[in-house]
């Protein structure tokens, strides 16, 4: 029997987009084969692949200075090929060796950071290790002696989320790994330069990493590993060796179901719908300490603590059997994490929360 | 209508699996979310990656010096692995500088050797570039002063297949890109130190690739970008991040499908069983020039040229009409490939071979 699945990633996909890929495993859009099994050099496949990079320009406003990408490796490759590709501004010539600063808000950003050590001089410009990443790290500056700034908007573990992006000079390209955030709502595409996400939370299934960037941050070094190479996947249009197709279908599948659902706008509506309902429960009862601080929390994972591990056990157990799966706490945190992706409707949070409340009278 | 897929990859699943893939989407395994939506860290996907590579190691007869790791990329993110993370054998002492050598047999093994001179010294030790593929290049040395020999199992697009590893010394460790025939028969893998294989063709659905090898001829370089280090792999079993759950979901359905049907010397009886019919069928026929050299055909790719490009362009529409796909040629050499992976019935290659022999009589 399926449940309401509330973990962090991999995680539910809405019920419409599971129907049209249960359909499509024997033949897909009348291509004679199934999802699994199609070709990346059919017509079907290459048109896909180019409406897909529409969708995905079209929802969030990306203007035609920016490609967008299909890479594998998870955002963890990213990691490497920021450092690996984004040259030096053209407009900041002072000098090759300008650090890449970095914004540390959680476990994902320190291992971005660390990665981007190994390759080029980093700067951490800011951080909230000391609070154990309970809260945002402030940065707001108009310093232009960075080669690029990296932030990650959501933080999936700790769950914190910008709410806005940090303030930064023009001159400096903003780099946001928007893994567990992105089409929850609309952004300010304008400010950013490269922008990177997992498809694995609101976006389809795991197996790719969409990659929308300026063209002009990009160095061209082909000593770089091919697969490791953002000109690779630009000359290509990201077909230069069979790519995930599968899972680019699953993510075609989802951006159609966002636009039938309204868009952006529609998601971070009940996005924040979900959210405030969560949080209201959580805040009212005993039995459970939110983890974040409230200016820095997040719409899509909710971290709490039970008053101790009895109680977090017990929880689980009773969520479980109120139709809610996945709320155990990351690996490195412990605690409990409820996340709230699209796919979840707003019925599923009510209830949680509803269940949140009902679990704190009998504790 | 689905229709016989004969194309070289993505390529044709056995309808067993893809019903077991079908009935999953919305629940997996009682596991109350689908293949979609299943979760890196849950139970049940631990335990499936676990006896993956069980099934691997099982089925090929592959000892316990190796290790079977799960990358994305494609094979081509092998092409840099390889160089990067291969160190020199403790027992060829000579030099830290010894060539990498590189059997050059087709399109992708050319790849290979291209990306590995960008990051060693390499060697090419025989091609056959110089008759367009068409046939296998010969090597067999005991030279040792080698760091490791690289070869192609299959040749996708010129239709050609090593039936027996080169010959070389068992101080040189032997790798082999197998992507195109990996699971189409045993392997003496005692003679290996590391294969490779692009999950699309024999064994699974687009997005996953499987390295089996010998940890004894890895370096440990932290200097590597995470995600192109083995080591990375090695000690999070392949699940250092999210990897591409379905797809390995796939794959463990293949496995589960080529034991059911008695493994891979029944997949290779198949498989020569089902060439052999289609070859005798091009042999006979005035309307076709089989490409490869006959001592060098592949059982996986059968390629060959008609008379003109009209016969050719007749040819793939009356294949069509007779329920077949997928036969035109890799788009950098033209002409007709059908592929015979495991998914294809001996009755469809039968047909396929009647369908030749149909169209030289009206043509």
């Amino acid at each position: 029997m399926r449940l309401v699945n509330l973990s962090a990633g991999p995680s539910a996909l809405p019920l419409p987009v599971l129907q049209r890929l249960k359909d499509g495993v024997l033949e897909y859009d009348n291509s004679s084969v199934g999802i699994f099994e199609l070709g990346h050099r059919t017509k079907l496949f290459e048109k896909l692949l180019e409406e897909t990079k529409v969708k995905i320009k079209t929802l969030l406003k990306i203007s035609d200075d920016f490609e967008v990408l299909f890479c594998t490796g998870g955002a963890t490759q990213q990691f490497s090929m920021i450092p690996l590709n984004v040259g030096v501004p053209l407009n900041v010539s002072k000098s090759k060796d300008l650090p890449a600063g970095y914004i540390v808000s959680g476990h994902w950003a320190r291992l971005a950071t660390d990665e981007a050590i190994k390759f080029r001089k980093v700067e951490i410009l800011a951080t909230s290790e000391d609070a154990n990443y309970s809260r945002l790290p402030h940065y707001s500056s108009d310093r232009d002696d960075l080669s690029y700034i990296h932030f990650t908007s959501n933080n999936t573990i700790f769950g914190t989320q910008f709410q806005k992006e940090p303030e930064v000079s023009s001159l400096v390209p903003l780099i946001c790994d928007a893994s567990s955030d992105i089409f929850s709502r609309p952004i300010d595409s304008a400010k950013y330069s490269l922008i990177y996400a997992g498809a694995q939370k609101n976006l389809g299934t795991a197996g790719v990493t969409i990659v929308i960037t300026r063209k002009s941050i990009l160095d061209d070094n082909s000593d770089l590993p091919v697969s490791m190479n953002y000109q690779t996947y630009i000359k290509s249009k990201s077909n230069f060796n069979t790519p995930p197709v599968s899972t680019i279908v699953s993510v075609y599948e989802i951006l159609r179901w966002i636009e039938e659902e309204g868009g952006v706008a529609e998601m971070e509506k009940r996005s924040h719908l979900r959210s405030k309902e969560v949080y209201q429960a959580l805040d009212e009862v005993d039995a459970f300490i939110p983890f974040a601080e409230k200016s820095s929390r997040s719409n899509m994972n909710i971290t709490f603590t039970g008053q101790n591990k009895e109680i977090e056990a017990k929880f689980i157990n009773f969520a479980y059997k109120s139709g809610f799966m996945g709320i155990e706490g990351h690996r490195m945190v412990g605690g409990l994490r409820a996340s709230f992706y699209n796919a979840i409707s707003l019925e599923d949070a009510s209830s949680f929360a509803q269940c949140i409340r009902d679990f704190s009278k009998i504790v």
